[in-house]
């Protein structure tokens, strides 16, 4: 059921193709309320690499703080080639990301009907990664010391702890629960991260007795990413850390038909901050606003939204959509805007 | 050209179908030493699960100083589920990386004639990943607090030097100067492990002006998991660090035909220490004592070890012993024995 009368969206259209597929995707989310009459109220937030340009600023805690009294997020892509690495992603992106405590990082991967793969034999493809959100080698805990010379070190620091991990792993299993198949691979490297991997293999052994109809099976990342691309029909739920969730999502967008159409949501299960949702792909500066985006992966981002604020109905509705689209899409192509246009219309019905 | 008279030669059979493998190994290593009249001297090691069972150890100070007499190093895996995870990863086979300081992890991928690859339009495959060997997460630098309550946290570390990265991107660099198209990428997450990412980063600039000749490009490590799907022959020379590396060239060995083909070689380019030849793949206990394991990774991990000892003749003999024998391989199924003598058979010639 849906939280609010209404919607209150934060909308950050972030650099490069960002402004183009958010626009579609909101077009798709205002298709799927309509019938309802549920109110659909934006605010823009002009974050990203034109902001850091003009200003300095990546996230105020003013900006944060406005965004923190929204019922959600859309978010296109952050990132430009003239900002400095690692300023707007650890600023920005990884900065929302922290401090709205989005810990499951929800990215489905699904074959579509009428997408090529390119694997030779892909069978059916249909699973979800659980990736971790707030912690592993992303929590900034790294540094260096001389630095630029040749006595110089750099360390990045993995940090885990039996909170961040059972709270992921315990929406892990209920998700795996929930679908047909009930099966939730765990995902690490605990024969080298042994500190670490060993807290992962622990938690899920002990959160799986709260879920004993879920079987579950360990691999490390290594060899699965030779299952993705041998037999990706063999999972289900994924669940994993930050770092591998991140390799690992772009490697399963690759074979369900590329990061065009890889949706994600970044979840505050508990609901104490927006969640956010976003397309897996990047701001893609080399085809900025020449209309050649694929919004396809903001619009299922957008089911993602939907779903997460009691939306059920719309959300399936969207995801319908995108489905008949694609399945009669072919090699046709059509700009940004009209994807969009032909999607929000299957929405409309 | 060969360093020594003879080569003494330490072997690690190890756990699993690591012994069946080594044997088939050894076997076209004789073959093509014959000719020459090279005198080939084996030490086997009895190192792995079942010496840990008998007596607890994993890698003695003793065997380690044996091990160093010697010129290279033959294993085939280690590891046995019967074993406590990262026992004998951690105390035997990253031992003998590091100990040994076997920087340059060098794996090879090539799409051989008659090799049927998972994607359905591999292209021209040919790269080979300079993996660092003794830095990075590997390093065995984490630890955990409070293990087993909810208060648990759980460090790893990832050590980055500038001694070592640069050490191994000269390395690289030096290997894509001589190959035809002289071309290097650099894989990290530089976005996200800023420290770290900036150092590798910056070291591939500065190195590059010592090889003016090759270009190079750079990819997040998310990235080249597509590129490895959807274009991998863009890919000539891949320089990353140890945990990436461990996850991309079980990728690539994946689109590439499998494990079962995919060679290795631990080096140590200053000669300090004898270098190690294995195979990409581990033990599979499930289908030990078979003669179902594929001995051609450790067939092409053998070239490489003649290669390193300058016996170059005889190792491009194993390697066109190998390509003539996947050439003809079609859907037949020999056991172990029966491809290790096939191979030997045409160094044999
Ligand atoms: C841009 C980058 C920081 C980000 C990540 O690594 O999480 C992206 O790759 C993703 O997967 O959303
Ligand atoms: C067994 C394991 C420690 C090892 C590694 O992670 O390096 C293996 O996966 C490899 O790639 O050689």
């Amino acid at each position: 059921e849906a939280t609010t009368d209404g919607i209150d969206l934060a909308v950050v259209a972030g650099d490069g193709i960002g402004t183009e597929v958010v626009e579609q995707g909101l077009a798709v989310l205002e298709a799927a309320l309509a019938p309802s009459g549920t109110k659909l109220s934006t605010t823009e937030f002009d974050l990203g690499a034109r902001r850091w340009h003009a200003t300095g600023e990546t996230l105020t805690d003013e900006d944060l703080e406005r965004i923190k009294g929204q019922d959600a997020i859309l978010l296109g892509a952050i990132g430009d080639p003239s900002v400095p690495s690692g300023v707007l992603e650890r600023g920005l992106l990884l900065k929302l990301r922290f401090a709205l405590d989005h810990y499951v990082n929800l990215r489905p991967t699904r074959l579509f009907e009428g997408v090529t793969s390119p694997l030779a034999d892909p069978g059916e493809i249909d699973f979800v990664v659980v990736r971790e959100g707030t912690e592993g080698p992303y929590v900034g805990n790294g540094g260096a010391l001389r630095v630029g010379t040749p006595a110089e070190i750099a360390t990045e620091v993995s940090v885990n702890t039996a909170f961040g991990v059972e709270r992921v792993v315990r929406d892990a299993f209920a998700r795996a629960s929930a679908r047909p198949r009930k099966h939730l691979t765990l995902v690490h490297k605990h024969n080298v991260l042994v500190h670490a991997g060993h807290l992962w293999r622990r938690t899920v052994e002990a959160v799986n007795a709260e879920f004993p109809d879920v079987t579950t099976d360990y691999l490390h990342v290594d060899a699965a990413t030779i299952f993705l691309t041998t037999n990706p029909s063999r999972f289900d739920v994924i669940v994993t850390d930050n770092l591998f969730g991140d390799i690992l999502t772009d490697q399963a967008a690759a074979i369900s038909g590329g990061i065009g159409l890889a949706a994600s949501a970044n979840i505050n299960p508990d609901r104490t901050a927006p969640s956010m949702f976003e397309p897996v792909h990047g701001s893609a500066p080399d085809i900025a606003g020449q209309g050649k985006a694929d919004p396809t992966a903001t619009i299922l981002s957008v089911a993602l939204l939907l779903d997460h604020l009691g939306y059920t109905q719309e959300s399936v509705r969207v995801q319908d959509a995108v489905a008949a689209d694609l399945a009669e899409r072919g090699d046709v192509v059509r700009t940004t805007d009209q994807v969009g246009r032909d999607i929000a219309a299957r929405v409309t019905g």
